[in-house]
């Protein structure tokens, strides 16, 4: 079965790496799908996201990046992916997904959404609050893999204002 | 007893519709309350909106259209009405329309919220859910009346970029 | 339209008594309807519960008050009644409520069910809680009418075991 | 991948054949586990409850049908399962099955939960309510297959008490 | 212990007045933290927000105002507080804080955060939908200080369109 | 400022610990009350409790250990205690919680409830489920001290039949 996680990835966090290993060792095939038509104002381009995510994940045989505008579902019928794995943080999340996912279900009754908790020591992080604390020259070793930890302070050490 | 079903209506859905015939088969009289000051852009102007609606409606008897604009308290107090239907779909739903309803309580005590659920069928719908998917040529035929869904096809296939 | 107001009342508390009051001046005609088979050991009989509600409603000319057992739609049914009223205090109760009020209308498409917020002083309150704090010989005079307080007080007095 | 759906499937119920019906198309083998030790005395014998099972599941080639006592961990590495199939329904669900989830996870790091959002239809559905509408004669068709029906009604009608 | 109640106060609501009585009457010195850096423009600069919160406390002796820009860790370790407080309102709010608190205890282990719950009176509040009633004219006496209230008030009507 | 926290303690487990190291941090005097009136049966007696909670705690000058039956709040009142603290695992608690903090609030409005949120690594922590998993022979190290999971194994281990 192929299946696909999709998200924004702006940055990829301990907690996306944590459900990205999970899914590929449950899937025969993983895509992890970038989202690039997003309305908020990424802090990194697409290429930079999939880049981090290429140098993340280059020892997963099973696990491929790729790019995607326009409906999720689509993409899922284009790749021949019958699931979509999403993974779950809060209440707040639960519902919303909920929601995205029985919309999904009506439109493509062929493609399965499944929710992957995350593990507890993840399960608060975001990548917007990891953002926000960078911005203010906060610690955030703790969240990130250390090669994406690089990239987000080369971004806000350069002068950039915060968003 | 009068009551009125406030909400943005852009445009109505079949889960709109769905509580709308609920509520038109309780009350005596129903008013379906346009909102005019949202603050987001509308895909459709409150003619068009209230256009929509009066099609839909033109077999309820004891259901009128009107448009209004600041607090729903005062559209109820001048239009004698002492009841205000909201529609019910999940958790995070509940808990902003109880903290909406027991605000109104205290501004005006002579008006009581009541709260209907959705049909299960629509239970997931959302008016920015089926934008999102017209927008990017999804198929909508299940969410809308067909004299809305052209309406809304019309929007988008007029060149209009979404958002 | 008549509508039914259902439950244990073991005994009515001031939180009921602000439901039965919004619903009777929303609907025609409202019974109050007492559960005979609930599964738990009540500490009044079915007449002592009625009994109580005719005092504190008997200025009521368009309320009723009368016991049920089976299901509540059958009851609905006898009674010609077309909503069934639910009185709503958090989040936990709101999700039980959502699942018996949609395998409700699967069962009987022609009675709705709706849902009045609880005035913020109640929202807190159910008669296990006032009973746990009597069974210590606590305050429970914010809670309950005097008239229902001194028979709560009386059960409790009389050398019983607290449940 | 191997994977279980546990449950006490007192009866079985189109939730519940809905969940399975997912679940078998996305992993290659599915156990539904009939758990054994619950606290509750139930409607149904587990072998009867197996039965209707292997009836309604006969034509699922990748699905068995076994039952278990004590721990679901331990009868996951038993059958050399690494995953365990949950069915979603609501959010109090949510927060147990997330404490489950995250307590199996501790102890067994190689056993993943994955949870699937039932269909809409059947998303206010539960075995106790099923009982309870039957137990009063009330109409289950809409909630079970016509083999379960019948033997549901059958253990109401041999004079059993409800409870 | 020293504790922090930060926030935006735009403007101080009786909700927070509440949550300020409590804090003071359980910490030996209690700041309050004026929030500078706020995404959303607001209806009060900072030294106006300060200006109201020290005419409203200026009677608890172990109580003072401060504004901070940053992370709200560093004000902390500046100000030498263990504790932060937190209002809470509904669930919604407890599921933003929750991952607010378990952020900041990650990156500072030495501050806890504590959660007091509004009085039921104010549990609806909210500074926006304060301002949302004001900006039409509505009756906002019964949510703020008369001396925040005027103050409000002259805002509105000094010709300024609403937000 | 004297502080309460509640419990049964039925065993002591690494997330009640945990709560319990936060709150002596942040009051004077911390008293870890053990409720001997709780419906259900334990599987230690109030005297075994103690015994573990004064072992684990007996590096901790500002906390006590009593027990107590009745209403907490009269608990509260005889030690002079201005502070009742509750651990928060989940939504489901919290509910729970609100509500119990706000019927007590009307009772004693002198006594404030405060909210500590346990530590991640034990937020799915409960003794219910310790004991189940003990009762089966499962691994119960991580959630235990060693001194209390000893214990807990030798009540299982004495032939008793699992609750």
């Amino acid at each position: 079965m192929k299946a696909i996680y999709p998200g924004s990835f702006d940055p990829v966090t301990n907690g996306h790496f944590d459900v990205i290993e999970r899914a590929a060792g449950i899937f025969d095939e993983l895509i992890v799908g970038v989202l690039t038509n997003s309305s908020k104002t990424p802090l990194f381009t697409v290429e930079e996201r999939i880049g981090m995510l290429e140098h993340l994940l280059k020892d997963f045989p099973n696990v491929s990046i790729k790019s995607f505008g326009g409906l999720l579902i689509d993409f899922a019928h284009e790749e021949g992916a019958g699931v979509l794995v999403r993974g779950l943080r809060a209440v707040t999340d639960f519902e919303y997904e909920l929601q995205l996912s029985q919309t999904n279900k009506v439109i493509a009754p062929d493609v399965n959404t499944i929710f992957l908790t995350t593990n507890l020591k993840y399960s608060y992080l975001s990548s917007s609050i990891v953002k926000e604390i960078a911005s203010y020259g906060g610690d955030i070793s703790q969240f990130l893999d250390p090669y994406v930890e690089e990239r987000v302070r080369a971004k806000y050490s350069t002068g950039g204002d915060r968003k």
